[in-house]
């Protein structure tokens, strides 16, 4: 096999979903062809010892120049966007492309598509976000867009401009059932925060951190018990994203026991951030604000725990990026300033695994194997896109972060490479960093640098889910 | 690389408890060295296309040549059983090295290792089962043992040679915590099982089926809660053994929800049949009598959920050996007979992978992966031989069982190759078979033959277990 | 005290939720004013020997006169439905003032006031049905009328011409904690139901039986776990009306046990009917249509269980009366005969007391205090009619059933005085019977005859529900 | 009627546990003959004009003159004992009747009578405590003595001097089931509590709030759920004595919710204390010693929860008084004083009521039937002396309390009756406070001061206990 690869990983420990083990990483055209106990040299070398050699992210939940409400777009686009993951180890990134109600769902695809073209230095997948099952786009587009590798669209229960009834619910879920989809599900009860968000606005409780007033978990728990139902009735599985704390998570866990298909997700600001960084001097909560919003340290606990017995298979950014200063510009000014007018979302698609690595792995709360599979096995599992990405194996693409995992690092944004203008956990201490990142072989990242072009990532169609247990 | 393995297995499919790849393996000095799309030819060859190539499976939970209360000992042993294991596609067995009360824990781990000497075909380890945790056995026994190897140690609520009261389980788990090590536990109430097998007994209630009768799920859940209340206290991981049904179940994944590490495991009986088998005509039904008792249908509903969800870590035999001869010879003549007097225990060791893998795998209710980590994967980690063995990577022995998936087979008691007159599940189709076995490198069985020699098996040494979720 | 009763009740067995003694009861001016161990003679005297002499039934789930969705009304007027109710031993009946779309709520209280005058022979209060809930409704209306006596109100979450969005309910359950107002909920999720109906519709699937199919428990169970959500975001009780098994039942037991004050009824229908009954011979089945439909025998146990261990704390019958021979006339003939034009509810006012009496105290499942706490004193105390009814106690309504509690009847529709051409319950054993009925100190029924008047029941405002456990 | 009554109590507001009404009470020989809205003068008169008429309080958990395992006595004996109840409304207790291993059960019924005789002021009953369930103690002297009108007895988990094996509670339960009595259980793991104390004592932790950490929640969860799946085996009644907090009532709600006649009692010092109060100054802490200990302050939550949703059915003192200054006598002095060596119990006889009222009742929590209920009609239905005992009914022993309930009481050491130094509620001010208290229609309690003679209570024989619910 001498001469045979274009690049050789040596001598780190490599770690899967379930196995971690040491061995030199053979790769040529961009995958893995051999894992072995010693290679012969390759045509690049990479000395990993001491490192860990990890499957790449795969940050199935990520937002990249979406639409917001005021007609502006988000901060990051699909430079910045798949860039900034990038550097936080991340390889594969699943943003949505968003149907707007009236349009149709091929049109919004189009425009990602349009969007994305030339930008992403990583690989990319869509998934859709269905705002108007129309029966054309039932009957038709979805069939289509299914068979065309869009598998998994995500549905909302809240946002004026987003949000399905019970109804509409039930036909997607239908039809993902009969076309083999997976519905993601943003489960708040979009009524309860409407009548909440009215009487703090009437009382004049417009600050930030009155977001989380107005978004009690009950009405994450509601929502989450409705969905399940839904889909208990329909009978197809379901995945609810970005869950925050124990009560939604007691609906979940119940209904797999029952022996339903239905999966979950959470972020790192359910577990690194609680309501009361939404209570800054100022307005400056406004940039802890998205939704669920985050609870309270015993939700925290809850999250981790569902991390560790399995309540939680993926583990996802949420990244939905908005500069401060915009808002700061446009709504802080004057008495108007409120909660409900901040776009709901916070940046994260660069920080997410050291955090979770750091806290998670590190500290001995969770395995190696659980991190790799919480975040990037599972979710490539479960869209569609295994064996391709989300593990180190033969065949696969070489998508690949080699981590330094003892060294120390302070978040701060200035270190991160979104376009936002802050970040969360601004002077947060970790352990662990991903210094070298492969994308199908190619060293895109390395230490610090960027060395991959824009626009070398490719669109990935997604197979069938894979949601057996 | 070329000439430099031993074996290589060309082109089957090759599954972990995380991927399912294409792969060649490359195998030199018994290990698994390399894995990759295509290998140089090896010193021997096997040819996997269209076959499943899965790690070995470790079955945790089995009995070889332990005495019974009459005196004698059980049907297989340390050459019988590993055999019948091998044949199964079961490459490492964890049977049990029993103390009798009265007498230490060494001499029986002396007895056990002079019992297998020369005879087991392939790789072991040895359990302890502490029966008599006196301050000697405790303070210096169990430690040493757990220092050479031991790390697993199965205590007893039930049987009245075995079981140990509520001080001594705390002070075996406290030991267990003090020294990494992992407590398994036969859990049923001995005291709710007495009192209605002496009523039984009194009202002539002595068939065999009155066996689940004096064993209710009610007593199985009052031990499992007791045991996981005194880990609680202590703070220290357990192993809840043979779990028969939903009763049980409910408090193990309630304990999980609270972030205890409560591990549990089923095996087949649970399965496949149900307290019906135990009412055959005559004193039959004493062939499936084991404890717990198999219990009824909905009860095999749960297990199969808690297989999906994650309630199950392991899926081990409870081989446990009896002749029916021997018993229909000792204790079915005259009035005496009762189920009282059966030995508990049910012949399974090589039935074990096929039945999961035909009902499980075959039929859609698990994945391949989960079934590798419920045969394989899991028991060795959790009892600290992993990565030596329960996958296939770089490094791992290579004991792998090389499946075909499609063959049709009917279980009958002749094709097993266990020292005991018959099977509980004779006559049942399966589909996939282990057609190739290899230990350490060397094919053991092929084709129905056994190539292996006895005594060839290595004991070993166990590390700490793995219990980190 | 001699000379002083109008009548005295004498030597029989008094029982309230509490208590049961052997007792005279004096009554004057309608009100009990004495229990005596021994009284002196009254103007009349009835002698209870060996009878039990009971608070009159409570029925707080009853349609009289109501409007349906074809333009006829239900077969039953406030003439025979009191009528037939107190003839089954109740002597208050709630039934419904129901609000139409577009009409005022007050329009309709006139309205049911109107069609009520003249007619009933026993006291009545009325529940609003609130289905419009415009800002005259909630701002005006409903306090005015709630301080007018109707301090409770029906909502829907199903049925196109009654429910609610949960904006609405929200409102209206927001009103109902400023005025101190008891919300009742139909809880089954309209889309669910909807979106079966029309697959079982366009499968051809139109016979009876399916009503139960398109209404499945998954549907009630959301419904009442959004309802519980709600009631706990706007912090206010609610009563969630005929509860039909398990599912919904778990809501609101895990609600109560969350110190939520969530209260529950429970029918007749759901402990003496299961979807069986269904699925007769033609269209028979239809004759036990009603919403959410009976289940099967597991929810019946659990119905039971409800009852005993306080998850319920109203037994009403939910009579809703119709003519099989006025359906069988207009839906019956030709293809579009089907279970979703079928109107939905059965008749049980006069049965409702007997069936729980027979199978309930005579079997011994509960307790006869218990019985006359779910049939009358809970139904009067939660909607405002305590001490004025529901209890033989000084200063109450001499309302009083005195049974034969080893009569044995034989339940045919020709013995019941409802104006419905059929009975679910045709044909079945009961043991215990209300032999003599008062109603405010006058005996309306005696012996099988009714002595009462038309029209001499009186309105009866109820004060604030009293929901302290 | 006139000139009938010994005594009338007038005015008052009479409340049962389902009813509340102004009427008059006539008493006559000792027992309530009438209740009416007016009745003639009696020999007697009492004014109870905006007072409420509650029954007297039954204190079905309190200690009077048993030994302790030094070898001296409770401090209080069957005169200040009962007389210190009556001061606090309560008008019947149940001590207990405790054998001492190796003697009998009669032996000890002799004893304690002998020892209650000629002293206490109010009417008693006994419970049984069987520390020693021989041969003929279960087949011989305890059916005799539940004929004889002992029909509840208690049995401990926990404590070396009179704990009980599970054999030994089955055998128990087995007896209580065929000859109808009810049976009480002390429900902590013994093993754990031993374990637990002496690595506290060998750590030198031997401050009374160690008390706390060596009696875990944990503890009482696992012997509370043994003590149901017992029960659920032998298929009888229980009821679980002074549960503390959430663990273990998670465990009988869960019972009850099966179907299981499983009742719960707690007790003021779960309400009222927390762990804390045993972590006073020096030995101070001492005073709080009980077990189950005091928890948290979520745990009182937890508690107060159960009052309400029907999970407790007793409210009860568990009185069982020492003296601080024995104590402090006897074992602080030097190295050896240790929580361990603290005799276990509090006094609360007198408190039980005021607290309750105030706290649940004044304060809205809990309704005043349910205040009666719990701790004055229940006890007496589940302990056999209903109708005698815990109502104002006709027929009924005139036991009652008439209570101010606007009266202010600062609750301290000194206005209380009982022989103990301290009380655990000093300075706590209560609203609400029982002025006289009549037993069997005498007044024996007024105005602060005693009118009853020691000695003239009655022993009651108690009849089977109802546990129909």
């Amino acid at each position: 096999m001498a001469g045979t690869f274009d690049l050789v990983i040596r001598g780190g420990t490599v770690a899967t979903a379930s196995d971690e083990f040491r061995a030199d990483i053979g790769i040529r055209d961009g995958r893995v062809v051999a894992l072995a106990a010693d290679l012969p040299r390759g045509g690049e070398e990479i000395d990993a010892t001491g490192k860990l050699v990890l499957p790449g992210g795969v940050d199935a939940h990520c937002h990249f120049d979406q639409p917001t409400s005021d007609g502006s777009r988000m901060a990051d686009d699909f430079a910045t966007g798949p860039l900034s993951a990038a550097f936080g180890g991340t390889t594969t990134v699943i943003p949505f492309a968003c149907q707007q109600k009236g349009h149709s769902l091929r049109e919004a695809v189009r425009d990602y598509h349009e969007r994305a073209r030339g930008k992403s230095m990583i690989d990319y997948a869509f998934h859709l976000i269905v705002t108007d099952p129309t029966e054309q786009v039932l009957g038709q587009e979805l069939p289509a867009l299914i068979r065309d590798g869009y598998t998994s669209f995500k549905i909302y229960t809240t946002y004026d401009d987003l949000k399905l009834n019970d109804r509409q619910i039930i036909e997607v879920l239908a039809l993902a059932r009969r076309e083999g989809a997976l519905t993601m599900i943003h489960a708040e009860n979009s009524d309860v925060i409407a009548w909440l968000t009215e009487a703090l606005e009437r009382a004049g409780d417009t600050a930030p951190r009155f977001h989380a007033t107005a978004r009690p978990a009950i009405a994450e728990r509601e929502a989450t018990h409705r969905a399940i139902s839904l889909a208990e009735v329909v009978d197809v599985p379901i995945l609810v994203v970005h869950v925050s704390g124990g009560e939604a998570m007691q609906q979940i866990a119940a209904a797999r026991h029952k022996g339903l298909r239905v999966f979950a997700e959470t972020c790192p600001q359910y577990l690194f951030l609680t309501a009361d960084d939404l209570d800054l001097d100022g307005f400056e909560g406004a940039k802890h604000i998205c939704s669920p919003p985050p609870r309270d340290t015993a939700s925290q606990q809850s999250v981790w725990r569902g991390l560790q017995d399995g309540t939680f298979q993926v583990f996802s950014s949420d990244h939905a990026p908005f500069r401060y200063e915009d808002l700061a510009g446009k709504k802080v000014a004057g008495d108007k300033a409120s909660f409900a007018h901040v776009p709901n979302g916070i940046p994260g698609v660069e920080t997410r695994l050291p955090l979770l690595f750091s806290e998670g792995v590190v500290k001995g709360r969770i395995s190696l194997r659980r991190f790799v599979e919480l975040t990037s096995t599972n979710p490539a599992r479960l869209y569609g896109l295994m064996p391709r990405k989300g593990t180190i194996a033969i065949g696969s693409d070489a998508d690949i972060a080699i981590w330094d995992p003892a060294r120390q690092v302070t978040i701060t944004n200035d270190l991160l490479h979104h376009n936002v203008d802050y970040t969360p956990y601004e002077g947060r201490q970790v352990t662990g960093w991903p210094e070298i990142v492969l994308s199908r072989g190619e060293v895109v990242i390395r230490g610090g640098d960027c060395l991959g072009k824009a626009g070398r990532g490719a669109f990935l169609q997604c197979a069938t889910p894979d949601t057996l247990q």
